[in-house]
């Protein structure tokens, strides 16, 4: 049985755990309002001294490369998620670790996938103690349940790059797959079979590792360029035969829904948009790569070629209609976190307005700015919405952690953050009294758009001023809250045990809110 | 007058400083023995919470900039050199400094030309205290009359990385003067009036000075692309109407030779090299901006036309010779540490093969291996060389101390290491018993080639054997140097006093050798 944290309650009112997995735990403290001091982390100092002369740092296998970076009991072992659902190395680095004995180590990856619930059974047979990254599907679900070792530590993109910065994680090994790369250890995502375009999510492991082994199935002379990752930072390079299946790396569902409700949702989006006049020549935008989200830019596209304007910038994960939309001189700039498509590889690699940039560049809260801040407009999505705006992206209403936070924490200090989400989803309302998890402070966001209403955060008079005229449905939270439960009725709590599974931190490393034992089913 | 630091003798059998400017400093230990442990220095963590919401981080004036930044006694301050003779802001900001009252600066540049011997009068006046890098022409002189008040610290440009790596300086304001710049500080050198190319030599600035401040006169809507400095560790950014001259940004000095004795120096080098086998197809080379060294590529260029081949990649500063390579198909790939015509400038912004590098990449030898190792062949200069091949940069046979050291250090760790020289300039001999200033140990140095005989380092048996019958004119280093003599006679030495005036830092960080007083003259 997991020992009970012990908790103190954070200025969202939350009970959050003062300690997890053995270090002190800061609570939230507000938006802003927790200011670090002191130095980031120093990586470990090396020396050319110590490494081949002619550069070449190819060892034989994945298993020779964990063997030379002294791979040990304990160790936090970290791994990006550019393959997405594709990813043919995260398992079989645990299956080494396993058939060697090892035991209690900790995954950091940047994001886990269905894929990964193979790793299950070593979360069972203690060779992995606890992951720290997000935990979609059967991994959440296993977290849920309680059967996980240590505490989950969810952190959004911006706040794993913080957390590695500020020394909160050590990485002691991390394996950087890679589309190409050279025997120094320059790798990139854009060619090869594999191809993923950016590999920005290995950025922050790359430079703060104390080793750094990249693996790859295209290996080019040097050098190989672009160098996304720098081989100045690699320890040791594996050439293997394949390191992704490509047709799961390019994932299907970055295809524009089709169901109308979806599709209405996302016309309501941008109209709202045009009219609060967010749509302006030299604007930017930034939206995921779910049915609804890909729908938003197309229709962005329409309301641009019709009043004649260009984007700045979009940035976020690239896609086939972004690339259309920089193509046909509607955006001067992709700023690209993650490539969600072969249209948004062939762009990266041919275009130079089509940037790769990192969570570093783009959502790194302990810098001296990000670029997510920069952007006038950002939609999102979310699994509740509460009548304070608050939200939550990771657990269902039913209370299991089924998703990652992503980019999502990072993005809410845009300039207007929007989330577009239906009322309900399989007869359970998202606009809530109270969410299961907070994610997001509802003081960040500005907007929440739903087929049967619109709600426009109080302090963001501005927008509703705007947009008082404009013919849109707009509505209180309080109205949206009570349109779901007519046709839903109220929906009944989650059941937990005492006992945290999971924290969900904040951007800038403080433990915004906690996620708990679903109480089993008698 | 100056105190007299406490000596030691390093494993050159050199007398050497065991403390610069009142910090303990490490005595050479011969090349790749000295290894480094513990960690690199971890910036100053910053927070989103203190910079603009909204990105924007321009203020008034350098001075405002400077204000902000918390200028003050004792401080130090660095810029770079991309704009070589034609800066225009280093003196400016030490006009700031002084007309404010500030002493006891130490200015840190990547290199300081003969248009910053205006700053001598700051030297004298006590508001600088002294300079670490390179000093060249008059404030060399200066430095050997013993004028300045601290030691100089004379580093390679890798050697500068590798000192702000690994904390042994520590920058407290970085000013980075950008060819072009968003209001958020991102930069880059290839565009606007001042471009300059590669901004490489800030990067290290720009990573961990406390404060860093851009200043442009080329300000363009955020996004800046590409993003050489990254605006995510700016502080603020300075708007002026001209921060360099750029006809001396772009030298006229980066000219082919037209002395028929230096185009035949030029045309051994390459002989030699086409003779050793060393220019064959894939392989990759490095010279330098200097009149020789241009001719070089252009011979080299001949001859890999004959033999049909093409180079996988020159390194180094870029100009229109290589440029010319890189499009007729000879070359796949520029890697580009500093750009010295507008042709280079040209390519870096039209040409993805021509790309943009650091001393990070390059040249940082507490670093997991770098690229000047990966150089099969270098061909440089020096001021004088030993009969153990040891070379100098950096003093003249008088003594002085006269040029900075830029990479030359670095490309040492290439493959083969050129050193192409007139066996004696005005009358005294390059070639002789012993350098004035150890700047590179003989072991690392092959081949001295001068355009009476070329020398093969005998520790190079496979070069000496592959050109054996060449019909090369190969000697030894010994009948170099008697040769010389001869036709010079013994040449005298420089008179120096005890005090010594700078150090020579190896590219560990180890104290290598050390420049001593010049004897005024009675």
């Amino acid at each position: 049985m997991k020992k009970i944290d012990k908790l103190v309650t954070n200025s969202m009112g939350k009970r959050v755990p003062s300690e997890v997995n053995g270090k002190p735990a800061i609570p939230f403290r507000g938006v802003g309002k927790y200011i670090p001091k002191g130095q980031n982390y120093g990586a470990t100092v090396a020396s050319c001294a110590s490494f081949p002369t002619d550069g070449n740092k190819l060892v034989g296998s994945l298993k020779e490369s964990l063997v030379n970076a002294g791979l040990n009991n304990g160790m936090t072992i970290s791994t990006h998620h550019h393959f997405r659902n594709g990813d043919l190395i995260a398992n079989q680095i645990f299956d080494i670790a396993a058939e060697m004995g090892f035991k209690d180590l900790i995954w950091f990856p940047s994001a886990s996938f269905e894929c990964n619930s193979y790793l299950i059974k070593y979360l069972e047979d203690g060779t992995i103690h606890h992951i720290e990254g997000s935990m979609n599907g059967s991994l959440g679900r296993f977290t849920s349940e309680g059967r996980m070792k240590g505490l989950g530590v969810l952190r959004s993109h911006g706040g794993r790059y913080q957390s590695v910065q500020d020394g909160e994680v050590h990485i002691d090994i991390a394996i950087i797959a890679s589309p190409t790369a050279d025997f120094f250890g320059n790798a990139n995502g854009i060619d090869g079979p594999a191809s993923c375009g950016s590999l920005g999510f290995a950025l922050v492991d790359s430079q703060y590792a104390d080793k750094v082994i990249v693996i790859t199935d295209n290996l080019v002379p040097f050098p190989c360029v672009p160098w996304q990752i720098q081989g100045n930072y690699v320890d040791f390079v594996v050439k293997v035969d394949k390191i992704g299946i490509p047709e799961k790396i390019i994932s299907g569902t970055t295809e524009i829904t089709k169901s109308p409700d979806r599709l209405y949702l996302a016309e309501l989006t941008a109209r709202f948009c045009e009219e609060a006049r967010i749509i302006k020549d030299g604007f930017s935008f930034q939206s995921g790569a779910g049915g609804i989200s890909l729908a938003v830019s197309v229709y962005f596209k329409e309301i641009m070629i019709r009043q004649g304007i260009k984007a700045r910038f979009a940035r976020g994960g690239s896609n086939k209609y972004l690339v259309s939309m920089l193509e046909e001189g509607l955006i001067d700039y992709i700023i690209d976190g993650q490539t969600f498509d072969l249209e948004g590889v062939r762009s990266m690699r041919e275009n130079q307005n089509h940037v790769w940039s990192s969570p570093f560049t783009s959502y790194n809260y302990h810098s001296k700015g990000n670029f997510a801040q920069l952007v006038d407009v950002v939609i999102l999505g979310a699994t509740e919405i509460d009548v304070n705006f608050n939200a939550n992206v990771v657990t269902h209403s039913d209370g299991h952690l089924l998703h990652g936070i992503g980019g999502w924490q990072n993005c809410l200090f845009s300039k207007t953050v929007i989330l577009t989400v239906p009322l309900f989803r399989d007869r359970i309302p998202v606009i809530k009294d109270e969410v299961t998890t907070v994610c997001g402070p509802g003081e960040l966001i500005d907007v929440v758009i739903t087929e049967r209403g619109i709600a426009i955060n109080p302090l963001r008079k501005d927008l509703i001023e705007k947009t008082k005229n404009s013919g849109l449905p707009i509505v209180s939270i309080h109205e949206l809250k009570e349109m779901a439960e007519k046709f839903c009725g109220k929906p009944a709590s989650p059941i937990f045990t005492n006992v945290p599974v999971a924290v969900v931190k904040w951007v800038d490393g403080t433990i915004l809110d906690t996620i708990w034992q679903v109480k089993p089913s008698e």
